[in-house]
């Protein structure tokens, strides 16, 4: 149950979405342009996997759940390699360029001024572009907002993990922009 | 100078605008509908207030002094009011409601996770409406992206805050879009 009356019954970011279309709509043109846009060197799975990482690290169920299942949709590996990557990223066979840029995410999660300029020296001596670099960083942030969005008004989440992998195919098909909330 | 080579000296976000403007009209069409929109019970006043109050949580020079003149200008207050609250809120005049909004909102910059029952049946008891409590955690949720958008990529922002001051009358009448990012 969210701490407010959403007239509706749907679980995290699309309880809150039905509520409040008017606001749900730039959201959803953020999330299509940054997740989704194929003009872009990082790949759908690439965004999606920096997504689900930083929800990870703000223990946000439901979002890390979400974009965790769209992430091993596009890369193509399951949940154990999804949870390893989110657990200890350095320790799997992710490319070297991936990690420094979940690396610079993992900074942006805790506050913008975490980031050095080492992070990024990192990041662009394991071959990141500059533009690479801005977009992780949005990414990065802008799951900062979707997750405390979704966590502080309390909305509810699906505990069975099965239920987020079965919907991603869907998702993947749909993107971001008019789908239908209540599927 | 920010971490990556923008082509333009523009400051804080406008800079970052300016590099990818494909980015910049969902984040400006959120800016718009959650802050200057009409249709809200909130004032425009009270919403930048919220923005700035999480901007300052957050220690991101550049958004609390654009958003603090804009909040400054909106309810007719100075610097040195706008300072007070962010510095200590409960000992201000604030209407009890805005009180315990910003202590949501605070909440909200620590993390989703952190908001409580009891702070939303205090904001409550108080007076705010359930959408109010939305908009006033969906605000603080986007000013952490925002935040860490214009720190996470060392932008810089002028120092002087009289420069914001000055900038303030004509972003309130001109809104978020469609601005000119050069002015």
């Amino acid at each position: 149950m969210a701490y407010i009356e959403l007239n509706n019954e749907l679980p995290g970011i699309r309880g809150l979405m039905q509520y409040r279309p008017e606001m749900a709509r730039p959201l959803n043109e953020l999330a299509e342009i940054l997740l989704r846009n194929d003009d872009n060197s990082l790949s759908r799975g690439e965004r999606e996997l920096i997504g689900t990482y930083v929800s990870y690290l703000n223990d946000c169920f439901f979002c890390q759940n979400v974009h965790g299942a769209l992430a091993g949709h596009y890369l193509q590996c399951d949940l154990q390699q999804i949870d390893a990557i989110k657990q200890n990223m350095q320790e799997t066979e992710l490319p070297e360029k991936m990690k420094a840029l979940l690396q610079v995410a993992a900074m942006v999660q805790q506050s913008g001024k975490k980031v050095t300029q080492a992070d990024i020296n990192n990041a662009r001596s394991n071959g990141a572009t500059d533009r690479e670099i801005h977009d992780t960083v949005l990414i990065a942030a802008s799951f900062c907002m979707f997750n405390r969005y979704v966590d502080g008004l309390g909305t509810w989440a699906p505990q069975d993990r099965n239920v987020y992998l079965e919907r991603a195919p869907r998702r993947a098909a749909e993107g971001y922009l008019d789908f239908d909330l209540t599927r």
